[in-house]
């Protein structure tokens, strides 16, 4: 249980620290999970595998365990939601990235939408779900392959676009350099880019935005 | 003038060969092309700078330069175009790319629409022009930096789309790598690919398909 | 079930949705495939495991598994076969993105040949099919390692070739990236190419080809 | 001037189209500046040399050019400026990219604070100038070589970042590829970024942030 | 038993030759770990799993095993440390790493003091180490991801820093490439490098500078 | 005048030390290769421009020029040839790089015949000449684009095969890389490969491999 | 048993064909060399694992497994060697490559010399042994890691080097594309390079070279 | 002339501020030169040209030019030298990396040897110059091409070796890259590297370890 906990992050942005699960066991994020939960904040766990969400539900019984995003979250603040996040994939694949996005930013308080399986091949899917992206304050986009989803969302939405290359795809896809690449390049200039499959990163930025155009 | 003419490919094929200019003296490209127009074939140069054209030219006065394309053709053939091909370009730097296949596809004896300027961030674009383009037997589809528009026109056409990424951007474009990934992991699985700014070659590929369905 | 299948694709093309197993369980592959059978279309899947065969010819008896292909297809039309796909390959490693190609063109219905194990280090053993292959309105040519075989082919017909690298090699091989650089600047300009292992995007595109050349 | 001017956007986002002149001639840029200015609203054109800027200011007298910054301005609309946005850059050779964001954003109508030459190899500059970072609505920070001042920046903060890595360095810097992996390796969770050089984009998208945080 | 001891390297050095237990078996490295100790000198095997571990322990009773260094040593030596080595990790998955260099540099005989966790993104942190970290001779810094913290500790203090990128990270972090880049490109000139992983090597040179700064 | 002539290797060999006149001065050039000429052996430069070859042969007239291979010989002795080395280019842009290879072995005493523009995209050419390469005692291939050549030839042939990437191409030539890779992956197992554009180590091998065959 | 087994290349080279085991099931190997075993000639299986070994060696009991070598020989010609091939590795991680090359050009009838361990950082090890290695016709060098040992084993002999570079190293070796580029780039121009861990191919270039050195 | 002058980092290290003039004008580097000269201090400015050269010395007349290491130094202070840097380079290709580490460690207060031109294709040329090497606190290794010699006299000395890797050479040198891999993946454990041509960099640290070995 040597793990620091570093407040000061909390302080400066409002947002609770997270715990990485990947690479720690399960016993070392239950520790940490109940030490976090014990001060009473909200709790979230990331890349939490079936071994760790089994110690930590054991340890809190009142934790969440949502499989398909690999997180744990625990909710004990009580505010309403402030701001408007949209998440959207391109494929079924990117379906735990997105989902980890979506998580994160509801444990973060804002109000999510999903808007999953709108890839580009297909644009009646996203040109259906057009009105209710354009009521976000702020767009998550997640995608693999080629990556093509953000440019396309960044020209029908006037607010800022956070792209999440995804590792889905094989041979070329070099486990989401093609997908980062080309949302590097996005011809739209609102779209920002994070870390391949770092759908975290990604909500964790949009909750900063989408609280700026909903300060109470 | 030692450069041997491959009389193969064109009876192989049905098309004429092509000089491909870059490297080559003015002289150099003028002396085969004056060599291969003498046979009364159609002929074309590709990669052809101002002085390259003018050597030319002053040889053969009834050429034609394509200053946009760096191109030159010889029309002597009278066939009428058979099949359609539809060019698109993403933004108009790709249009040097565009022009290249567009005049090549034209010279090779088939109907060229041009399209351009039709990138993914403004989608009104290309679904104003989606009627023309459907009535095309196959697609050239020419982009740099993100290289999205091929997934988006095979999503709204039954017929092949020929991607070319062109080497248009900056920073981590790589000269046109990044469009190159994003179109060989195309989530259109009617999308197939060439080289980085072979506008000439994906003329070449068309030509053959567009020919198949209108044959006389 | 919550996957939706994209019904406007095949009314663009003619040719049926597919389903990717790879990350899919083999009950949700199974349940997918059962779906589609209702509706009376022929139906495939690719990138199937033994476990996913099982479960989906236990729920449609009538279905073929295709091991060597990874494949599961279902064929409920009838129509005859239109046009004519060669499916080459290099060697006998390169045999089960081959056999995706085929058994994808030839459920798509078109007439497949298959030439296998002609790669370029002994000519004569292209040279000796090289009658039947003349007579196709298309090429699929698979390779690893060096892929040059596209190359080759491409000067040997007078019809496009549609090269798949294969991840088939090592070292320097990078999984199937030197393959794939070698066939994009391929000198016959009637190769076009698709991803690392992708046999169905080639024969998706291969089919549409052939069909025009055979119109009813 | 066959160009088209994307009125879509502007009444998407509130922002002008902008024009890259780089790869235009300074007739274009000027043309398409001058068609602009016609509309009464302001006008922006980044990567603009010397020449293209004497001729944009022959045409139009009233415009301002920023040779740092290679860009050229003309303010026409007379809101007061919403939201602050610091701009920092690495080290004095950044300093081009990080005027291009800083004008950008000017224009765009938000207030611009500038701290250059803050590199991580020298602590105390950057924390001398904390106080009025951290008042800041969003952050860009520039930087080339390993690109690490973001993830400092990014943990003194508690609004997003928004990271542009510059091609200065040399050797295995690979022209801002290293300062790009860099930041999109960022521990710091509220840091995105965006491509090489684009100072632009990210000025794009932070005003679109820092006018949420300022709405009349 | 046919692996050859390199005394000439020890006699150069005064450092003892060290096993590389990695891609050899338990049997192997305990046999080769017998053979020097028999000499009377230190020992230190590293990359030695827990199987490795166990045998050599048997053989030995007198060595220790380090598990989070992946390390054993045998100290059969008495002379007093020379010279003080700092190491420092960003986070506390470098701690392997970090620990192999500790370990190493300690069993060559210097003194050593760790400072763990201590990554850029939370300043304070590394800041209220630094009085003790700038009595260190020579300082190791262990870090993945962006690979930021050499350069913030290389303007803190007057000494060589020796930078080790470790391939903690995922995505873009390439496996520790994005660090080594970042680190190479540090713009703090005390700032040299090793391989990826390599704590083993840095400490190897910083022992090697610490007994200069305290011969007898 | 202060470079060291490497008469050591000279001994080993029996071949002359070049000079590599990229990156030296024409006077540099000619300093160097009038102090071998004066000790009566065989000299040549590499990489040599239009103003170095003035200079060398202003300093030493009985030199010659070879603009296409960018070389200059001075021919000393008088030993028949040992040996025959066939050179082989794929197209005409090759020619540089083949050409080096040819002066370089005929400088060094081999019997030389050339095969030039024998690409792979039109077979008749190569195996219209298979008569008189099959005599060759070693093959040097120069290949760019996909570099395919060699495999074939390899496999047309049963002696050694050395291959020389060269830089012609474009786009995802990568200036070589692509055709690099390709030869690496050879799967004729009688190649080897050296760096791209060395057309000079490819003779200097092949001329070692040459006399073996015909020792007097 | 569809495999065909390649004659042509027997003949053309006068050495057999041989079995990549690697991708093939133990009963698909054995079948195929017990087919070449009944023609009466030499036999090899090359990446052969334990499973392959059993299989061979239960239908063909003369055959012998070499365990180091990941190869199995059957030995049924009576000639004797001819020629000389010394072949070094750098450390005795390399082992399993370089006893490829050995067994490979063992059984292809030259007379072996192996000299392992003998790595640049020890150079007395390699000095020890100079003159042995300088009675070689040609000399096979595998190493990993930097790959160094080509160029200084190049600048000791005055006979062919073939390089191969081996996988073995950790972090930036990449698998063996850092020893792969080093090889490439010797200054040493008497040393030409194969596929990374292809101890196979460079025996069989070296038998070939050999034989050239010792013709009957 | 607003560039801050950094007096922290000369007070940690007690070495002076450097000026890299590559991307500043003549002029601004002159200004910055003569402002540091003002204060006493020795003064050098790394990557000079000639313009910038004649600048500095036109200003400031007792500096001195050194056109190979395209570097002016000023020295002012008086101290005797402590410490002896030893600079080897493989190639005349590398001296003037070489060069800018030497001209830097001496104005630094080195003693410093130079050994150029002795790459390990030829041993003897290192071999011959043991004797003084081995006396020397820390070796810098300057190397092109494949980057052999770091590892070479890392094995010969019992000194930390600083390896920078140069970016001479052509084709898959690929600007510096192979040489900067090989040495990272240096099998001598005492060599650490900087990035590609950073002489200055190797130069600094040299100074920093050279300083220890002697304290007054
Ligand atoms: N899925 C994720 N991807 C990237 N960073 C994360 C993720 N989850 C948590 N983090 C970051 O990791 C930090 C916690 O790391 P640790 O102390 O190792 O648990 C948090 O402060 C987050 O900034
Ligand atoms: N082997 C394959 N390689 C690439 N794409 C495929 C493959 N098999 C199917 N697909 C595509 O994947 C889509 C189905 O994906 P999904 O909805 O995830 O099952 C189909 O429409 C095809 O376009
Ligand atoms: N963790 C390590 N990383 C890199 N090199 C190591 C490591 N451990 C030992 N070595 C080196 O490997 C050599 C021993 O290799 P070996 O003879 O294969 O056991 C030692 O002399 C060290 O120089
Ligand atoms: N270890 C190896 N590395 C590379 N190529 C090999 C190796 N072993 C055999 N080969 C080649 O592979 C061919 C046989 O391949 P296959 O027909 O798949 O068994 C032989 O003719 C050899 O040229
Ligand atoms: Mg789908
Ligand atoms: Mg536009
Ligand atoms: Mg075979
Ligand atoms: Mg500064
Ligand atoms: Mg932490
Ligand atoms: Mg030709
Ligand atoms: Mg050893
Ligand atoms: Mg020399």
């Amino acid at each position: 249980g040597h793990a620091k906990i570093d407040h000061h992050r909390t302080l400066r942005s409002g947002l609770p620290e997270v715990i990485y699960a990947a690479g720690k066991t399960p016993a070392q994020t239950a520790e940490i999970f109940s030490r976090m939960a014990a001060t009473g904040v909200d709790v979230l766990a990331t890349r939490a595998d079936e071994a760790t969400a089994e110690a930590v539900l054991t340890a809190i019984p009142a934790a969440i365990h949502h499989p398909s995003a690999r997180a744990i979250t625990l909710r004990q603040s009580h505010a309403a939601p402030r701001g408007h996040v949209a998440v959207l994939c391109a494929g079924t694949s990117d379906l735990p990235i997105a989902e980890e996005a979506a998580i994160t930013a509801e444990l973060f308080g804002t109000h999510v939408t999903r808007h999953y399986d709108v890839g580009v091949a297909g644009l009646h899917r996203i040109l259906a779900q057009r009105e209710t992206i354009n009521q976000a304050n702020v767009v998550i986009v997640c995608a693999g392959m080629e990556g093509a989803l953000p440019s396309v969302v960044g020209g029908l939405v006037g607010v800022p676009v956070i792209a999440v290359p995804t590792s889905v795809g094989y041979g070329a896809s070099f486990n989401g350099a093609a997908a980062l690449l080309g949302m590097l390049n996005s011809c739209s200039p609102n779209v920002t880019v994070v870390n391949i499959d770092n759908g975290f990163g990604a909500a964790y930025t949009a909750t900063l935005i989408a609280r700026m155009a909903h300060h109470p």
